[in-house]
C-alpha cells in the first residue's frame, strides 16, 4: 500500500521560465519541474519528486548489488588523513579533496571515495583466504571540490555516489569480481532506461590497470568516445590506443633548412609547403612533473591528449613565455634537431616509422624538411601521446572508428594492491603465506544517473520519465475540481491504483486545465489518467502515454486495470 | 523475493572478547557482534548487519512520515554560512559546529541540523497561505563535534538523524503539524519495540519555546527524568520545574552572626546548627554572559541547573578564586547580605516564603541564620533555579514524583517564527497582509535508536532483536555441513523462507554447534532453526525462540510456515 500524493499538498515549485543558470537539458527541465534547487555552486537540495526518483535509482542499484552477493554498508562521511597519508594520496589528490579539522586539530577529508577507508576497516578482520572474496558497498554523499562545478547534478561538489570494493585472494577472483560488476552496471543502466555502453577508461586518480566506464550517451556529455561497429570495441577517447596513421614531408630524405618567416602555425606551415597537417610535426615544450624540461612530438593534425601526457610526465605544465625563452626554444619554430642541451625528447608512436618530418628549425622563421629520426636526432622515448578521434583504425580490428559523446554514469576499476600493500590489508593464503588483497573498485553516480535519464528521455514539454525511475507512475489529472463526479472517480482511481502498489499522484489542484496539462507534462509521469467532465459523464476517462503521447478513452470501471498492467509490465525484472 | 545470505560470507567479524573501550551494553554488543567499528573518535562504520537494521528503522520513520503526509527530499549536507549568519547561529553554535572552508575561501557548515537550509528553500517558493501547510524531512547523516563523543552510537560526532520541518500560517496549523509529529513518533518508538515515555524538554540550540522527547528508558540513558504516576506529567529534569519545599532555619526570626570557623561546605554548617541540608542556602557566584557578577541561591540540599541557569545568565561560567577574590567574595562564606557593590542577586523561586535563612555571611569563618528577605536584604530576581528530583512535588498534581533514566530518540519542537523573521520566509494571508511562517521541527535518531534498542533489548548471550528492526529475522543454523541430508534441509528452508518474504540467513560455516550457538545469540537473530543430524533423521527441526529461550521441535515440512506466520504477527504494522 502506498500513500497517494495530492498535488496540492506536493512540494513541486514549477518554473515557468527556463532558468537562465542552466545551459544543460536536464539541468534545466529539473529546476523547472521543481525538483532540484542550487544551494550553492555545485550543490543541490533534492525536493520530493527528485527524491523518489533518486530512490528508486537507489533500489535499482541495491538490488543488482545484491544479486551478486555484495554487501551493503556504511563508512564515515568524514575519513581520517592519516589513512589518505598511508596511501599517499593526501597530497596527490589535490585541492578537489575538501579538507576540515576538527576541534581537536585532527585532519579528515570528505570521503570522495573510500578506497582507504575501506581498506582500513577489512585489513584485520580478513584474515584468511578462506574468508574471501568479499565485496561491500554503500550509497552516500560524497564531496569532491570542482574547479569548475556545472550542468546541474552532472558535475556537482556534494553528489551521491553508489561505491563498491571487492577483496580477492587471486586475481582470477578479482576478475571474476570484476566481471559480475559490469555485468551488474549493464543492467543497472538498462533498468533505469539508460542506454550505455561500456568503453574501455583512463583509472585516473583512483588507481589501477584496468577500467570499465559506463557511458550514458548524449549528445551533452562531457566525454568524448569512440567506438567500432565492426568488432564492438569501445572506449573512452582519453584511455584509447590506435594506429595512428601519419604521411610523409616532401623531399627526397635530405635534410633541409626552409626560410618559413612568420608561419608559426600547423595550419600555416603546411600551406606553405602544400602538404596536409598530417605531414607536419607538431612540437610541444613542457615542463614535468620533475622539473624537467621536455619537447613532445605528434603528428601535426593530433593533439597532445592531457591523461597520458599526465601519466607520462606527471604533474607537468607547458611552457609560458618565460620558459621558453629560458630553455632557448623559439615558439612556433620548436623542432627535434638541434634541441638544447638537457631537453628530454618524447615523439608519439606513430612517427617511429617516419624519416622525412617537417618541423621547426629551433631557430626563428625557419623550418626542416626530410629530418629523420636516428640520422638528424635521437627520441628519447617514443610513446603514445595522442587522443583517439573518429576516423581512426580500430585498434582491434583496424576498421574506422566512430565517434560519440556519453555521460559516465558507473565505471569499475582492478586495483590490484595498489592500496593493501602500502596499507598493510593482507591475507594468509593456502600455503600459509602473507600475501596483500587483491582489490577492485566499482562507483555508480546515483545523481548523475537521473540527469542523464532526462537527457535520454526529455521532449518540448519536459520530462519523460521511464516507468522504472518515475517520481509517480501515474498522476490523475482532475479538469473539473468543483464537480462531485470528477473528484469521486479521482478518488476511486487513486484508491485503487495505490491499493495495486501504483505510485500515484491526484492532481486536485484548483488550476486551469492548461496549467495542468503543462504541469505533467513537464513532471514527466509516464501515464495521465485525465477526468473531465464530459467522459465521467460517459463513464470515461483518458489515458495518455507520456513517451508516445497517444491518448486512449477507457472505461472508468477498466481505467485503474489497464494502467496497473502496463505499468507492471514497464517496471522491469531483473533479468538475471 | 529476498537474497538468502550465506554466514560463510557475511561480513560480520565477532570479537570473542569485550572490547575494552565500550562501557555501554549496546556498544559492546554492536562491536562483539561485528556490527559497528570504531573509525576515529565518535565516529562509525555501520556493517552489513548494523546497516540492514538501520534501514528497517529508517523504512518505519518514512511510512510514519508519509502517513502523516511529510514528504520526504534531501538537503545538502554543506550548508552555506551566509545562511546561519542569517539566523546568528554562525556566532551561537561554538565548536560543536564543524566548519569547512572550500578552495574559493567560501566557509560552509557541515549540517547539524537545517533550520536554516529548509527555510532558505522554501522562503520564496511558499508564497500563500493556500500552499500551507508543508512538512518536508530527510533522512540523513549529520555533523556534531562533540567535546566527548561516547558509547558508542549514543554521542557520536556523525550520525544518522531524520530531521522534519513543518511551514503553516497559523498557530492552529502548527500546533497540529506538531501533535501529529508527536504521535507518530510515539508509534515509530513502538514499532522499533522501544519502550518510550514523551516527557517536556528544554528546546536547547534548537530555540522555540514548546518542545517533547522522547526518552527510551533506559539505566545507562544520559538523560534523567521524572514523571507523576498519578497524573502522568513527565519531564526531563532539566526542563522541569516545581514546587520545591523547603525548611526554615532555627532562631526566633533575629539576624545573627555566628562563628563557623572552617565550615565552608554546607554538610558541615547543617551538622554545625544540628538542621536540615534544606534549612540551609547554597550560594554560588557567577559570571553571566555580559560579564556581570552574580550571586544565585538555592536551598542547601539542590543544585543549580545548568540549562535554566544558561536561559537566564547567558554563556556564565562559575567564578575561579581570582574572580571571587576581585569581587570581594569569601569561598564558603558567600550570602545575599551585604554583598559587594555591582553583584547581582537571583534567589530561587522556593525561597521567597522563607524568612530565616542560614547562610553565608560575606565574611570568612562566618554564617547567618535569621536572615530575612525584604528586611535584612534585596533580591533581585527570584527565578526558578534547581533542578528537579524524585520525590519532588508533581507540579501539576501536586503528588511525589518518580525518578528515571532514558536515552533521548526523538524530539519535537515548536520554533515559531525563530528563523522565518530574520530570514524572511514570509506568506501572504488571507487579508493580503505579509506574515513570517511558523515553523516546527522535528528530528528522530535513527543511528541512536539502534543502539537504544539494543540497551532496551539484550542479555548475557547478547543482542535479542524485535522482529520489526532485527537485520535478519531468521537464521537457519546448519550443525552438520557435511552431511548432505542436512546442507539440503537448510537450502530448502532457506528458499522457503525468502521465498515468503523473509529475511533470512543461512548459518553454513564449517564451525562447532558451540560457535554458531554463541555468534548466533550474539547477533540476535529472532527465530533460529537449527537443523541438526538427529532431528533431520527424524524429519523435524528445532526452532529456538531468541526472547524467550523457547525451543520445540517443528516438523521440517512445517518448519517454514511456523516461522512465517510468527515472524509476519511479530513485524508489527502501523496502527493508525
Amino acid at each position: 500500500m502506498t500513500y497517494v500524493m495530492k498535488m496540492s499538498n506536493l512540494y513541486a515549485p514549477t518554473l515557468k521560465e527556463d532558468p537562465a543558470e542552466a545551459d544543460l537539458v536536464s539541468h534545466r527541465l529539473l529546476l523547472r519541474a521543481g525538483m532540484i534547487r542550487k544551494m550553492a555552486s555545485g550543490i543541490y537540495s533534492y525536493l520530493p519528486l527528485a527524491w523518489r526518483s533518486l530512490k528508486k535509482i537507489e533500489e535499482i542499484v541495491r538490488d543488482e548489488m545484491d544479486a551478486i552477493g555484495a554487501q551493503e554498508c556504511l563508512l564515515p562521511i568524514l575519513t581520517d588523513a592519516e589513512l589518505w597519508r598511508l596511501s599517499g594520496r593526501w597530497d596527490a589528490y589535490g585541492p578537489e579533496l575538501m579538507r576540515i579539522v576538527d576541534r581537536h586539530q585532527r585532519q579528515f577529508a570528505l570521503g570522495p571515495t573510500h578506497e582507504e577507508t575501506v581498506t582500513d576497516l577489512v585489513k584485520n578482520e580478513l584474515a584468511s583466504y578462506r574468508q574471501l572474496p568479499v565485496s561491500l558497498y554503500q550509497i552516500q554523499t560524497k564531496f569532491r571540490d570542482e574547479m569548475r562545478p556545472r550542468f546541474g547534478l552532472m558535475r556537482g561538489r556534494e553528489f551521491i555516489m553508489k561505491d563498491a570494493y571487492s577483496f580477492s585472494a587471486t586475481q582470477a577472483s578479482l576478475q571474476e569480481c570484476y566481471e559480475d560488476m559490469k555485468a551488474a552496471y549493464g543492467r543497472i543502466c538498462e533498468r533505469c532506461g539508460l542506454a550505455a555502453l561500456p568503453v574501455a577508461a583512463d583509472s585516473g586518480q583512483i588507481g589501477g590497470d584496468t577500467s570499465v566506464e559506463y557511458m550514458a550517451l548524449a549528445d551533452s556529455g562531457e566525454a568524448s568516445l569512440v567506438y567500432c561497429d565492426s568488432c564492438g570495441f569501445a572506449a573512452d577517447d582519453e584511455a584509447a590506443s590506435t594506429r595512428v596513421s601519419v604521411t610523409e614531408g616532401p623531399g627526397d630524405g635530405a635534410l633541409e633548412r626552409v626560410s618559413t618567416p612568420g608561419l608559426a602555425s600547423i595550419a600555416e606551415v603546411a600551406a606553405h609547403f602544400d602538404i596536409p597537417e598530417n605531414a607536419t610535426r607538431k612540437s610541444l615544450a613542457l615542463i614535468d612533473g620533475g622539473g624537467v624540461p621536455v619537447v613532445a612530438i605528434v603528428a601535426g593534425d593530433r593533439e597532445l591528449n592531457e591523461i597520458k601526457a599526465g601519466h607520462l610526465f606527471g604533474d607537468y605544465h607547458l611552457m609560458d613565455e618565460e620558459e621558453l625563452a629560458a630553455t632557448g626554444l623559439h615558439k612556433g619554430f620548436i623542432g627535434p634537431v638541434g634541441l638544447p642541451r638537457g631537453v628530454r625528447l618524447v615523439a608519439d608512436e606513430s612517427l617511429r616509422e617516419s624519416e622525412r618530418w617537417v618541423c621547426g628549425a629551433n631557430e626563428v622563421d625557419f623550418h626542416l624538411t626530410g629530418a629523420c629520426p636516428g640520422r638528424d636526432f635521437e627520441v628519447d622515448e617514443w610513446a603514445d601521446l595522442v587522443t583517439v578521434v573518429a576516423g581512426d583504425p580500430c585498434p582491434v580490428c583496424g576498421e574506422e572508428l566512430s565517434g560519440a559523446r556519453g555521460i559516465e554514469v558507473s565505471q569499475v576499476f582492478q586495483l590490484g594492491t595498489k592500496y593493501s600493500l602500502p596499507m598493510g590489508a593482507t591475507f594468509t593464503d593456502e600455503a600459509g603465506r602473507t600475501q596483500p588483497m587483491l582489490m577492485g573498485c566499482y562507483g555508480v553516480g546515483i545523481s548523475r544517473t537521473l540527469a542523464a535519464v532526462v537527457e535520454q528521455h526529455h521532449d518540448e514539454a519536459g520530462i519523460i520519465w521511464p516507468v522504472s525511475v518515475a517520481p509517480y507512475e501515474v498522476s490523475i489529472v482532475l479538469l473539473d475540481t468543483k464537480l462531485q463526479a470528477c473528484v469521486a472517480a479521482g478518488d476511486r482511481l487513486a484508491f485503487e491504483l495505490s491499493a495495486g502498489g501504483i505510485d500515484v499522484v491526484l492532481d486536485d489542484r484548483a488550476e486551469r486545465p492548461g496549467v495542468k496539462f503543462a504541469d505533467n507534462d513537464l513532471m514527466g509521469f509516464p501515464y495521465q489518467i485525465i477526468v473531465g467532465k464530459r467522459g465521467i459523464a460517459a463513464g470515461t476517462v483518458e489515458i495518455k502515454d507520456r513517451a508516445t503521447g497517444e491518448r486512449v478513452d477507457v472505461a472508468l470501471d477498466d481505467a485503474s486495470n489497464y494502467a496497473v498492467e502496463r505499468i507492471r509490465r514497464a517496471r522491469g525484472v531483473r533479468f538475471a
